[in-house]
């Protein structure tokens, strides 16, 4: 029952979109798991995105190893529908890759929808998109999201527009529930 | 010969100090035992300030357990002449502790000497003491000082005041010379 949103599988529901995931070493282990499995149950297309350090990634808790599947100089964002920025330490490593901040920047000027939890918020930082926006983060870098002039909410899960963001893992369900939201909303509306 | 800096012995030079450092889970193993060494060589008495979480941490890089001596709660800025904050990810969670944001905001205020290298000066920005100031940090944080209302400058070790910042563990041998220096100075002028 395509175009009926109720009556749709779960593996359809997201079927055809590609939902790219920033990775580099320290990501926090179980935000990548769930995000990708999440992504993935519903039918998207998912693609680790590194920022060419290296073409492996290790997890924070030393639990999860990521591959690659494609550098961030390599992707545009007309390519992608979405970008999920993970925490744990990664993001604190890829903002000082400029091919990865540049792509948060294509991301979030296309109006395709732009996930981060956790530290994943650092990262908007850097690519400057959060000022004026309802965002959410963990909170050691609250401060640094309200100097940078975005509104924090101490809130599970914040969505502004296309920008969803989540404090921590146990608040993943809801982040992959909006996420996905977000991504149905937008194939509904172009 | 004291009064007389030149025919100062290396252990007399801090002779009476008290240096506070700060540690949580993941401080930059080199940046701990460098200070210490330093400052410990220099005659200061050196003390080891936790957040109160834990009564040891492990450096990021596995090499090195710290013992806490004292927690942020239990010692204020005027026991000690100054205060440094390590880096790797120790900051990161310092900052989510009130009394050791109000330890370092308790410091600056008294103008003691107050050092931060790497990620350290998260904590200043948490403590609300960088705006006007010239620091210098690990370069992700740099857009967070700015930010914050700091004039980060690229250069290994950035002194304003009695502020001390420096960049990273290679820049450690410049950054204990000024804090033993800003230290010494203050000794002059009290």
């Amino acid at each position: 029952m395509p175009g009926n949103a109720v009556g749709w599988g779960k593996r359809e529901m997201l079927e055809g979109n590609r939902v790219g995931i920033l990775v580099e070493e320290g990501f926090e282990d179980s935000e990548l798991v769930e995000v990708a499995r999440a992504m993935s149950d519903a039918g998207a297309v998912v693609v680790t995105i590194g920022s060419g350090s290296f073409s492996t990634y290790r997890g924070l808790r030393g639990k999860v190893r990521a591959k690659v599947d494609v550098s961030a100089q390599d992707i545009r964002a007309d390519q992608l529908d979405a970008v999920v920025i993970v925490g744990g330490y990664a993001a604190d490593k890829m903002r000082l890759h400029q091919a990865v901040v540049d792509l948060v920047k294509e991301v979030q000027a296309s109006g395709k929808v732009l996930g981060a939890i956790g530290h994943g918020p650092q990262l908007l930082i850097s690519a400057g998109v959060v000022k004026g926006k309802r965002v959410t983060s963990w909170p050691s870098i609250a401060v640094d999201l309200a100097n940078a002039g975005a509104i924090w909410a101490d809130e599970p899960v914040v969505q502004d527009g296309n920008l969803v963001t989540a404090g921590k893992p146990s608040d993943l369900p809801r982040f992959n529930k909006a996420v996905i939201d977000a991504l149905r909303k937008r194939a509904v509306r172009v």
